[in-house]
Order: structure tokens, then sequence, then C-alpha cells
């Protein structure tokens, strides 16, 4: 995530890191150059270019912007459900943490680095990282039975803890339900994590806009060529900003759990869900939370 | 669902699989050839097509774009919504198994086969094929006395099973009612597929914006060929690939179950599901997950 | 419900089942007639007709799809959200009958029987006719004593059962708060119901886009007329099917519990609900689904 | 809430109750004059209009349209809300009663008051009434104590009277967790309807559209006098009533618990709830439901 | 919060607080500066600017307009979030209160105190202020041992003496399930807050609106002044107006929690839960309600 303050006056003149304009640089500057080409040609043969008319593009420019407005919303509804679930799940570790308050610290530790250790698991399937491996410093799991969801593996373990909680009558039935009713809060982060991550938008549709904005930005300067001369590249690198910038961050937000500048800062929050458990722990040498580097936080 | 990385420049060129081209394309040859008509016309008769002016067309094409982005984003809603059910589905069947896990064997066994029984039946349902028969290797479910809702009566099996280890003070009542809340999970989910499966996005409207896309895209050509010549084509062909391929990508996400392309890969999850449940049942032989044939997984 | 397959294309071309055209007819035959004479208006008097200019209609008309967008959406929304109670209905019936099999079977009769009972009474009293008599099949309710709301006090006949069954320590408190919470679930699905029964949208706001509509549609062709000549049908017609379509569509969809062919089969999922029911009590003799007449499913 | 059929032909014409016409006449009556003014001084100086064009008005009207979009169906949404807030209201006091049907009926007589009473005290309390003379019929209040929030201390009594019936082991301490859902259920409308009631959309936002749309409005004939002369008045006086019109019918949708012809019907719902609960306490002789006077039902 | 009563004719024109003119007149300054200067130049060299036609700066316009709204409508949805979470935050105050009201007075006023506490602290966690200092007029907390979270300590202090009422036998399990219902619901709000405050609107989104818009509106001038002239002025401003206008207010609203007029009144709203919590506890003299200033309600 980019931790920036609001643009300045110099930023939105300059800014380039956090921009999307280094990842479509290369586009502006092919779409600049077919504009030149095109108003040469219309210098040339000014007789074929005088017919074409800016009418028919301006439906279609508009259109696409209709369209590629509900793709924007979406993949930012994407990221945003993301950042929601991961609300959740902090919500649910500290909620958890609480109603565990009057067991003995052995079983609070056993649980609460149990918690830890899902919020790391996930990280790292969500990130096609190794699970095991970063579950292994919070809570042991048996490496040759884990199984295809070594992340679900370790609810299952604070799962079974909590059912001999109360079957050896350390914990009422009803607050065993209470309990079980924050793991399944966990269980539905996970799920929904992985359906955002493993389900993107219907590739047809991404391609669909994708070719119409790029075939609009390439036949847009022969259009306006014609009348608008050496004027043509300023609303062409306009709409080709435009355009191609919101596709481009539209495919970052789609993936809310990859390594792109905007993705979410999943190492920093389960950076703070580790800190308020081991705090809880009686911890007083607390891992430092992470900050970001060149104003992007992870 | 389409398992492919984000369009490259020679995708967008060039990709045909997972695009929705092949499904339009004669489509876009028919209007090719009335534009090719009009074309003509306009060179015999240039008076007539003078008269007719590109502005009503903006007005219709701005105006039926607006309808087809509502008509989509309905469409990617009902889509979206068939993957959050399966979502909710695969967190159920992890929460239950949970739950149970102080449970002896064999009662663990029969509660979460049953669950693959569920899974492999609501699959069946959905597609219309015989849920019997899918339910069969997984759940014993009296073929007599079925009813007309096989997937239900598992789940009913499941239930009762839960109920009787409660009458037999195997699990405490409160356990049952936690037991019982994602069964609850597993209904709602069978019932939001089907009323998605059972209800179209009326036919009326479905069909009102397909007519009015056809004749918009058949008419244009003849107000534009008095002004643009051979130009026509161009922003002919390109709204008409917009407006037919949001028109077709429409209609095969409103049945998100179905086995066109971009259909929800039902199979691959449930497959995800039976592997976890047996995983979690100490066997080790699990079946392979499903791979995606041609970058479509079904 | 209208039920026909994807719209071929004969359909688009002449299909009138199931198609808003037939409704709307008589406004698109005024609309033609009005262009008619425009057209001749601007014929005798060209200098009045030119100076009219399409700009100023294009502002309108989209403007106007800006706001008929959102009017649809909303009734669409209200269609939906119909459907969705229903189907929240159809689990909660469905999660309750799984809940309860280990009564007894008379028991189980009653509750039942008084489930189909609550859905025909559902039924009536959205389509506004006699409840008792819809109830009378199912369930005894007491003529005289049954008060404003027949249909709920079918509920509360057998939240009673549900009481007494505790009260007789039949069931556990625990699984009579299970039971309960699938009858709230009821009331909720029949207090939404009648919410959206009850209220439509705004009525100033549907008369104000169905003026707006109407004058933008009969001034159209005096706009056009002067430069488009007999060509002034093919937009104006066009423009008339849109939003007079659209406009009759939204007024259906906004009443999803009426008897147009739009409306939500009612008939036919209170059928089915009676259906699993019945099999549940062990009827082999079920009432046969019901089936789509003309394409139309109530 | 207005009360009205679908609007025919003859109210499409002249329909002015339930019309939002009367609230915006005057500022149509202005913009009349203004356009008068700008046709006489264009044909003045027909010199000075001639040079201002009709398209950057095109532009502005679109993105007013689009923004006045997202207003109307903001203002909707908060009208909507509050009509579900009060169907959740009817939900929760039907299933309260439900809930208490086996209790003797002292308490449900002084239960079901209490509810009818809360009630009374919202819809005083978000009309700006006097809410202990509204409770006061219903339900014995200790005007002395009863604090800032007289309806929540309603409420507070109904809880009070459920906590002492477990402890005198009167109800199971299940069954009053079950009935503290619904007041947790009427606490969240009330909750809700306060939120709506005390926060309207930001001001600067209904300001800025209010200020552009009034600009736009008064400068538009200015714009389109120089070529349309008399047919000026057209297309100005239908923009201004679309536009003035959305404007004031959101307005009046944002506060749905108003006095406005277009409010919700808080008198004829709270008369409904109570002739339920009267009837369900076995009196025959209830209160009239309230009709609607000249089509308003409030 | 602004608090002010529909904008009259005066407001509309005069209106200066609670605008968020102030907020943007430089920039308006400027670009009317800018489109000074285009008029002069466009008066000097008459040819060139002959040559720039306004059709694709209304395509841009419209694009900008549809993405804006899309940006707004998300800032509007996050402030709309921050005030239905602090809706919450009352209403499970309020129940939470409701349902220990035969608890002794000692455990009350703790409870009741901590709540306040809860309320404080988050104020001053959302606002960036000292926790600590908030907190301790209402609850004691061990300002050594209290770990990152201040606010999450006071709800873990309720939660502990929950369960010691719960280990004590003062309360029934199920009861202490309905009280730990609520706290959950303060975690909810905690947690929700949490996510709107630290995580704003991709900043690259923002960055590329706001240049966009900014380029629009300096490059307009040059557009229009060709054919408008010293008309140029009124349709630049408003454009500029409405973007610009937009653009300050989205971003205002984006961070619903900060100190700007149109942020929500926390300091009201947590004043409002006090006074409710104390005349609970039977104090007469409670704080006084918090009043707007200057029609700015913090």
């Amino acid at each position: 995530m980019i931790v920036r303050s609001k643009p300045g006056f110099w930023d939105v003149a300059f800014a380039v890191n956090g921009s999307i304009l280094p990842r479509i640089a290369p586009h502006l500057v092919a779409i600049a150059l077919i504009s030149v080409l095109a108003i040469f040609a219309a210098m040339e043969h000014p007789g074929i270019f005088a017919r074409i008319s800016a009418v028919p593009f301006t439906l279609i420019g508009i259109a696409l912007s209709v369209f590629m407005s509900f793709r924007n919303s979406t993949c930012y509804a994407r990221w945003w459900e993301g950042r929601e679930l991961w609300g959740k799940l902090i919500i649910a570790c500290r909620s958890f943490a609480r109603q565990i308050s009057t067991l003995e610290d052995d079983d609070r530790r056993v649980l609460l680095r149990g918690l830890c250790g899902f919020c790391s698991g996930l990280t790292a399937r969500l990130r096609g990282e190794d699970e095991v491996a970063a579950i292994k410093p919070w809570s042991e799991i048996d490496v040759a039975s884990v199984g295809p969801n070594p992340t679900n593996a370790v609810l299952n373990q604070i799962g079974l803890h909590c059912l001999m909680l109360m079957k050896r009558d350390r914990i009422e039935p009803i607050h065993y339900a209470v309990l079980e009713g924050q793991l399944t809060a966990l269980s539905d982060v996970q799920g929904g994590c992985e359906r955002i991550a493993s389900t993107p938008v219907p590739f047809a549709y991404s391609l669909l806009l994708h070719r119409t904005a790029l075939i609009f930005c390439v036949t847009l300067p022969f259009a306006l060529a014609g009348s608008l001369d050496w004027w043509t590249l300023l609303p062409v690198l306009l709409v080709a900003y435009t355009f191609f910038g919101l596709d481009a961050l539209g495919h970052q937000l789609e993936a809310p759990f990859g390594s792109e500048p905007n993705a979410l800062p999943l190492d920093a929050m389960r950076r703070g869900i580790e800190r308020e458990m081991l705090a809880l722990l009686g911890e007083r040498d607390l891992p430092a939370p992470i900050e970001p580097r060149q104003n992007v936080l992870m």
C-alpha cells in the first residue's frame, strides 16, 4: 500500500513514486509516436483525413468510459473486500484473546501463538510462499500429516484445544460455542481471501476492455489529426493516460494480496496482530512495527 | 473459469482462446457486410445519405452503454455471488470438520463423507446431472424414499446423525447447536445456488437490450457512410465488437453454474473440498487436484 | 416469470411472447404518427425547423438515460430482493424440517404442514387473495380470533408448539432456540415481502421520469425532422422503444409479487416447498410441480 | 408516502397531487422569464450570441447528470434503509410476541404494550415530538428519572422484565437470550433511525450540486437563444424541470422520517403494529388502520 | 459535520461557511487567469485557435465525470460506513447496559464507565491523540502493561469482569455469551474504524484523477477561447468549480474521523453515549451535549 499524504501541487506535477505513470510510460510513448505519424499523414493527404469525424469516437469513448468505470469499481471492491477480511481477522484475534483471558497461562500461550501462526500461514498461502515454514515459529504442526491446507490445520489445532477444554470441564459448553464463533470468523477470512486470490475478474472481460481501449487510443489520432494538427497530441495523450492508467491500476487492485505497490500491507497487519497477542501474553520486548519503505508499506 | 495471466501485448492482438471473439465472429462479419453495402449505397446516392446525421446515434449509443453497463454489472454480480456461495460451502465444510474433531473416527467418517456427498450432489443438481449417482460413492441414501431433493436428503442425514449424537449424550446440546449452524450455512448455499440457477435476469430485459444493440449496430453504418466513406468500417466494427462482446459475456456470466468457459470451476472446488476432508480422515492417497485444460478450469 | 432460453436470431426479430413490445405498442404508434406530422411540417416550413438543433436533445437524452438507469436498477433490486426472500423461505423450511427430524411423526406432521400453510398464506397475502382460505387446507386456525394477520398467526401456532415441546422436556432449551431461529427467518421473509409489496418507488420519482421521457419522445421528431427527413422515424422509434420499454419493464419489476408475466413464480416456489415437506412426511403421492404456460411460470 | 396507482395518461399530463411540480414551480417560472430575456437579447444582439456554442453546455449538463444521479441514489438509499429499519421493527415485535406466547397474560400484557410504547416513542423522537407523552398511554415510565432517551428507557424496562423472569426461573436462560436477541434488534432499529435522522448528506455536497444546477439552468438559455429562438423555452424548461425536480425530490427522500408527502408512513406502520399486538392480547376492538388522506399516507 | 438547514436562495448565492468554495478558491483564480491568457492569445492568433475543437474535450470531460463519480461514491461510502460504525457503537453500549440491569450497582458502575472509557479511547485513537489520557478519567488501566492498544485493553478489562461474574456464578453462562456478543460488536466497531482510518483510497487512483482534472481544466480555456471569446470564462469556471469542488470534498469525506468541517462529530456522539450511561447510573448532573460552533459539530 502506498502511504502518502494528499497530493500537493508539485506532486500533481511531478510525482513518480506511487504514480501509475512508470508502468504505462511505454504505451504513452507509442501512442505519441503514432500521433506524430498521423499528423504527418494528415499534412500529406489532407483530403482523406478531412472526412474522418470525431463524432463516432465520442460515442465509443463514452461507452468505453462507462464500461471501464464498471471494471474499476469491481477491482476496487475486490481490494476493499480483501482489506475488510483482514480487518475481520484482526477483530477475531482480539475477541478470541479477550474471551480466553481467564484461562491458565499455558493454554493462553498455545492459543494466542496459534493465532499468530494462522496469520503467518495465511500470509504465506496468499502470496504463494511456504506455509509450513511460516507457521513453524509459532505453532507445532505435524509436517507429515498436515494435508493440503496447513493454515487450516493450525485452526483445527486451536479448535481441538478448545474442544478438549470443554471435555475436561475447564470451560462451559456455551463458552466453547463463543470461542468457536471466533474460529468460524477466522475460517471465513481464510475462505474469503482464497476466493479473491483464486478467482480473477473473468479473463474475457479484461481482454475485451483492454483491446477496445488499445484500438481506441491507436485510432483516435487519425480522427483528430485532420482538424487539430499538432494540438492532436494533447487530447490523445490525456485520453491514453486516463484509460491506460485506470486499466493498469484496476489490474493491480484486482489482486490485493500480491506484491505490487498498491497491494494490501499484509506483513504490516500481521505484525500488528503479533504485537497485540504477545503483549497480552505479558511480553515486553515486542517486535517493531513494519514501516513503509519509499512510501510503500508491505 | 478461464485461467490466464494478464493479457500481454500479443494476447491483446491475437488471443482467441479465452476471448469472446469466436462467439460473436458471425455477427461481426454480418455487420461488416452491411457496412460495405452502406458504403456502396452512399457512393451511389450521396444526396440521401448526406442528410443522415450521426448526432442521434451518439445519443442512442450512449443510452445503450448506460443500460448495457447495468446488465453487465447485474450478470457479474450473479457470477460473483455464485462464487461467494461456493466459498461459503468450503468454509462451512472446514468449520464443521473442525467442530467434530473430538468425535470417534466412525462418526467423523460418516459425517465428512456426507459433506463430500452433499458437494457432489449439489454440483450435479446445478448442472442438471444425476444427483443420486453423484451422491452414491460418498453416502448411503435410500434411493426409494429420497424425494424430489436428493442433495438436501444428504444434509438431512447429517443433521439426523448430529441429533442422535445429542440424544445419546455424546455431544452437548450447545455443541449440537454449533454443528447445526454449519448445516444451516450449507442449506443457505444450496438455496442460494438454486436461486441463481433457476431465476435468470428477466427475459424482457435481455431481449430489449439485445434488440436495441442489434438495430443500433445494423443502422449505424448508414449514418456514418455518408461522411466517413471506407473509414466507416473502423468505428462500426469497434462498436459492434464492444456491444456484442459485452452482451455475449453477460449472457455467459448470468448462468455461473453452466458449462461455458467462463462458468465457475465447480469440479475443481468440489475436488478441493474432498481432498481436505479425506486428509482430515487420515487418508494419504488423495485424489489429484483438477487442472485447467487449454486454460479452462471446470 | 418468463421462462425462455437465450434469444436467438428469430426471437430478436419477431419474439412477441415475453417481450415488453405489446405493452408499449400504442405509445410507439402515437410517436410514429407525431413523427410523420413533424416530417410534413418540416417540409412545409423548412425555415422554422432548420433552426432546431439536435444538440440540446442529446444532453436531455443522456441525462434521462442516467436517471432511468437508476430507476431500472432500483426496480430490479426490488425484484431480486423479493426472490432472495423466497429463497430464504425455502431454506428456512428445509432447515426447520431437518432440525425436527427426531420428533415424533405427529409433531412433525403438524409442524411441517404448518410451514406449508404459512407459505400458502403468504402467497395469498402478497397477492391480495383470501389468506384464511389459503391456510385452511394445511393448518387449523381459529377463524374467529385470527386477528389482522392470519399468516403470522400460523407462525405463532408453530412457535407455540415448539415452546410447549420445550416446556414438556421433549426438546432441550437450546434446541428450541435453534428452531426459533428458523421461525425468525420466516418472520423476516414475511416482513421483507410486505415491505416490498407496500412501499413502491416514490410516486413523484416515477412520475417525473415518465413525464420527462414522454415529453422527450414527443418533441424529438421536431428536432430531427428538419435535417433527417423520413429517416427521422428510425432514431425516434428506437429511442422511444428503449425508453418506454425500460419504463414499462421497470414498472413490472417494481411489484415482484403481482400477476404480470415478469412477476416472481410464487405458486411454483410454494408448490416446490410443499413437495419437499410432504416427501419428508413419507407421502409418495406428491402434487405435481407447476409448469410454465406459454412460457410464463406463475 | 404517496399512495397512487401507476401514472396513467391523464396523470402524466395533469397530475399535480403527488407531483414535485408545485414545489419547483417558482423556479421554473423564473427560468422561463430568464429565457424570454435571453431570447429578446439574442434578437437585439445576434452577433454576440451567435458565438456561444451549446457544446460546453452538453459537457457540463452530462457531468451534472452523473453527479446528480449519485446524489439521488444516495438519498433514495437513505429512504429505503429507513423503511427497512421499520420493517425490522415490525418483524422484531412479531417475533418477540411469538416467543412469549407461553407466558402468563399479565406478563404478556406488560411486554406487548411496552413494544407499542417503544414504537410510539420512536415515532415521536424521530419527528421531534414529545416522547414521554407518546409513551405514557402504553407503558409506565418514571418521568423523573427517565434520562435523555425515554424511548430507550422503555426498552430497558422490557429487558429488565425479561431478566427478572429468568432470575425467578420462569423462563430458561436460553429463552432469555432468544428474547434479548429481539430487543437488540429493536435497539438496532432505534440506532439506525437516529443515524439517518441526525446525519444528512454532507452539506457541502448538496450545496455544490444545487449551485451548479442553478447556474447551469440560468445560463443555458443564453447558450441556446442564438440558434433556437423561441424554441429555446422547450429544452430549457425540460432540463430545469428534470434537474430541479430531482434535486427537490432528493431533498425530500434524504429525510425519510419528516412530514413531507414522500416521507415514510410512520403513523400507519406504528398503528399496524399496535393492531397486531392488541389482537394477540385478545382485544377485539382494535383501533382502525390509518388511511391515506388525499393520496398521502402518514 | 456541518449542521445547516436546506440551502435557501441566499445560501445558494452567497453561502461561504460550510461551502467547499474557500478551499478551492486559489485554484479557481488560477484557472480564471489562464482563461484570460487564452482569450488574449486567441485574439492575437485567431488562426491557431480556430483549429482546436471542443469535441475531444467533451469526450474527456464526460469520461472524467464518470470516473470522478466513482471516486466520490467511494469516499462517501467510507464516510457513511464510519457513521454506521459509530451508530453500532451507540447501539452496543445501550444493549450492554440493558443486559446488565439486574447486576449490583458496583458492577454496573465499573462496566458502564468502562464503556465510556472505550469510547473516549477510540476517539483519541482515531484522531491520533493520547489514548491513555482519554481513558484515565473513566477506567483504571495499568499504564505500564497496557501494550500497543490501550483502547482494546479497556475492552479486555470489561470482558474479564464479565468472565469473572460467570466464574463466580453471579450470571448464567448464557448471559455471559449475550454480554460477550455486545463486546464483540464493540471490537467490530474499533476494527472497522481503524480499517477506514489506516487504509485510504489507493494513492495512484487519487493522483490520476487529480492530475487529469487539473490538466483538463487548464487546457479547456484554450479549446473554447477561439469560438467563445469572453464567454469562455463562464463554462470554464463552472467546470472547474464542479470538478475541483468534488475532488476536494471527496478528499474530506475519505477521512471521516479527521478534523475537517465535514468530518463525523465524534465528540458529540461520544458525549451522547456518556450522558446515557451516566443517566442509567442514576446521575442527575449530566455533562451538557456538545453544540455546533459556527454550524460545525465536532
